[in-house]
C-alpha cells in the first residue's frame, strides 16, 4: 500500500492524498461504505462501482462467526466471494465483541464472548484476528484492540490503551512470521485508543506509533461521548498522528462530521449511516435529510437529487420511492440505500475538488450545520 | 401495436413472432415479469435491460389501490413513474378482485370489492377498469373479465362466459369514446373465459372474437384445474384463435409449461413463479430446479448457471448466495431473484432459436419433464 499527497488547504489541515493498494487507487479523503456480512445490504457491487466506490469495509467478526473465514479462504477470498474487485479493508472484530456480543471474559490471552446469533461460546485473540483477516485477503488489516464505552472511567481507558499496546506486537508478529496466501499486500492499521484524555491519546499514539508503516486508526470515538470532546481529541491527534500516512477516524459519521474532522486531518472515513439509513427512509440531499415517507412527497415528481451525473438515480421521482415505501417493496431500500451512498460519494468529491481548488473553507462554512 | 410470425415450427403450433408496440420490439414466444405494484420486486429496471426483458405486466387493482392511478397520470403515467422505457401489460384488475379482495357483490355494473389492504369499499367496472389502464398508459391493456376459479360448477362458468361478454362492448365503449392522454397507442386484449369446457370455450372465442384487434388472452386456467385439463383446453383453443394474432396464456408457469403451452400456439406468459421463488431460495437451473439454502452449497464455489453469457450472475457462487440467505442478507433475495428472471429470459431465448433452426421438438422431448 502506498500514499501520496496531493494537495494541501491552506487554513486548516485538510488534504487529498491517493492510496494506492494492490486493488485499487482511492482518492482521498475518503469514505469507506459498510459491508458487514460481506454485502452492502442492498446493493450489487457493479452498483458500487458505477457510484465511484473503490473501497468498501467489512467485519472480521461477523464473516468468523458466518460463514467462517476458511469457508471464505478455500473459496478464493473475500473479494472473489462478494465478486468485489476493489480494495476491502477490515475492521478488526475489537469493536464488535464488545458492543454486539454478550462478553464473557477479557483476558491478556483475548477476548471470550457468546456470539450474538446463536450463544455459542468464541474466542478471539490478536492472533485469530490477524488469521482471519489475512484468511479474507483483506488490502487492510485493522489490529486488534480493546475498545471500551465512552463513558467509562479513566482507568478502565488506560487499562484499554496498554493492551491495546500489548496487542499491537502480537498482531505485527503474526503476519511477521505467517505470511499471506494471497498475492497481494495486506497491510496492518495499528488503532489508537485513549477515550477523551489527552495524556492517554498521546502515550497511545507513542506505542503505536513505531508499528504504523501504512496509516493510522482512531478509534474510541463516537461511542458516546460528547462531539465537542471528540472534535478535541481529533484535533489534538491531527498535531502528533504522522502527517505521511493516512488518518482513519472510525465509526463517523454525518456528513457535517466529515467536513470538520476532513478539516482536522481525517483521510478515512466508515459509517453504517447511509446504508442503515437508506432502509429506513432517510434521504440525504444537497438541501439537508429528508424523510421519503412524509405523505408530501406523495405528489412530488422531482428527483431527490438532480445535481448527481453518473447514475440513473435521478430518474427515480420523490413520490416514486414514496410509493415503494408505502408498499413495503424491497426497491425502496435499495434505491435509498444507492441514493445514499451516492451522495456520500459526491460529497467527498466535492470536498477534493474544493480541496484542490482552494475553496474548502467556504465549502465547510456552508455544510457544517447542514448535514 | 404490430404482430408479425417470423417462423414455425413443421410439427407442432410452435411459432417465433415479433410484437411491435411504441415503446418495444418484443420476440415471441415472451415470458413477462410481473411487477405488482410498478416494481419488478428486488429488482432495478436497468439490470432488466441487461437481461433483454422487452414487457412486463403490472397490475390495475394494486396501482388503483395504491398509490392510484390519477397520481401515476400526474406524473407522466406508469413508464416514467417506474423508470420503465419498454412495453408494459396491465392486468385488469379482474383477476385480483376474486383472488385477493374480500368479494362483496358482483352485478352486471362491475364488482363491489373490500380492500386487501385496509378493507376499504371499492369498486371496479369495465369502464373504471380502462379509465385506470389508460391513465397508467399501459401498451396493452386486459379486459375486465369475470374469472371464476377452476372446481366451480359449469353454470357458474357459463355466466362469467357472459358476464365477461357483455363487459367487453362496454371495454371497447369507453376506449373509442375516451382518447389516450399519451401520444402511443394502447391496445386491447380480450380474455377467453369458459374454464375446462369446450362448449363455453368456444361460444367465449365467438362473442370476443370481433373485439379482438392486436392479440387475445386466454384467462380462467391455471386456477386449481388438473393439469391434463388445461392443456387440453390450450390444445382446442389452438385451432379457433385467429392464428394472425399473440395468444397470451395467462398466470402459466414453470419452464415445463411453458415449452408445453408453445408446443400448442401460445405466444405470451406471465408468472410470479421466477420472482417469487427468488426470494425463497429457490432457484430454476438448466439441471434443474434447486433449493440454494440447502447446506450442500455451503462448500459450492460454482455459479448457479455457467451458461449465462450476457450478465455478471455467473460471478456469483452458489456458496455466497447460501451465505447471503443465511445471513438474512436482501441482496440474496435480488441476486437469486434476477437469476431466475434471467434464467426465464434465456429459455425462452432457446426455444425461439430451436423453433428458427427446426429443433424445436427435440428440445421440448428434452425440458418436458425437467423444470
Amino acid at each position: 500500500m502506498k500514499f501520496s499527497i496531493i494537495s494541501f488547504n491552506n487554513t486548516s489541515s485538510a488534504r487529498n492524498g491517493l492510496i494506492t493498494t494492490d486493488h485499487s487507487e482511492i482518492k482521498t479523503p475518503v469514505f469507506m461504505p459498510i459491508g458487514t456480512n460481506g454485502v452492502i445490504k442492498t446493493i450489487l457491487p457493479k452498483e458500487l462501482y458505477d457510484i465511484n466506490t473503490n473501497i468498501v469495509l467489512s467485519n472480521t467478526y461477523h464473516l468468523f462467526l458466518r460463514p467462517g473465514h476458511k469457508l471464505i479462504a478455500q473459496g478464493g477470498g473475500l473479494h472473489q466471494f462478494m465478486n468485489w474487485d476493489k480494495s476491502i479493508l477490515t475492521d478488526s472484530g475489537g469493536f464488535q465483541v464488545y458492543s454486539l456480543a454478550k462478553l464473557n471474559n477479557i483476558s491478556d490471552e483475548g477476548v471470550k464472548f457468546q456470539s450474538h446469533i446463536d450463544g455459542s461460546s468464541q474466542f478471539i485473540s490478536p492472533e485469530i484476528s490477524m488469521e482471519i483477516q489475512q484468511s479474507l485477503g483483506s488490502d487492510i488489516i485493522m489490529a486488534f484492540d480493546v475498545c471500551p464505552a465512552g463513558g467509562e472511567d479513566k482507568k478502565v481507558i488506560d487499562n484499554a490503551v496498554e493492551q491495546t499496546n500489548k496487542w499491537i506486537k502480537r498482531c505485527k508478529s503474526y503476519l511477521e512470521n505467517n505470511k499471506s496466501i494471497y498475492n497481494w499486500n495486506q497491510c496492518l492499521f495499528p488503532i489508537v485508543q485513549g477515550g477523551v484524555y489527552p495524556d492517554l491519546r498521546i502515550k497511545s499514539v507513542n506505542q503505536l506509533i513505531s508499528y504504523s508503516t501504512c496509516g493510522m486508526a482512531i478509534g474510541g470515538l463516537a461511542v458516546g461521548e460528547e462531539k465537542n470532546a471528540m472534535f478535541d481529541i481529533i484535533s489534538m491527534m491531527d498535531e502528533i498522528l504522522p502527517k505521511d500516512q493516512p488518518r482513519y477516524l472510525m465509526g463517523v459519521g454525518r456528513p457535517t462530521d466529515l467536513v470538520r474532522s476532513i478539516s482536522l486531518g481525517i483521510d478515512m472515513f466508515d459509517c453504517v449511516l447511509p446504508t442503515r439509513s437508506g432502509r429506513t427512509g432517510l434521504a440525504f440531499t444537497w438541501n439537508g435529510r429528508i424523510n421519503i415517507k412524509n405523505s408530501k412527497y406523495q405528489y412530488d415528481n422531482t428527483p431527490l437529487n438532480n445535481k448527481t451525473s453518473n447514475f440513473d438515480l435521478n430518474k427515480y421521482s420523490k413520490n416514486y420511492i414514496n410509493h415503494l415505501f408505502n408498499t413495503n417493496e424491497i426497491l425502496a431500500s435499495m434505491i435509498l440505500t444507492l441514493h445514499n451512498i451516492n451522495f456520500y460519494q459526491e460529497f467527498m468529491y466535492a470536498i477534493r475538488k474544493n480541496i484542490e481548488k482552494g475553496t474548502f473553507d467556504a465549502f465547510h462554512d456552508e455544510y457544517i450545520d447542514k448535514l
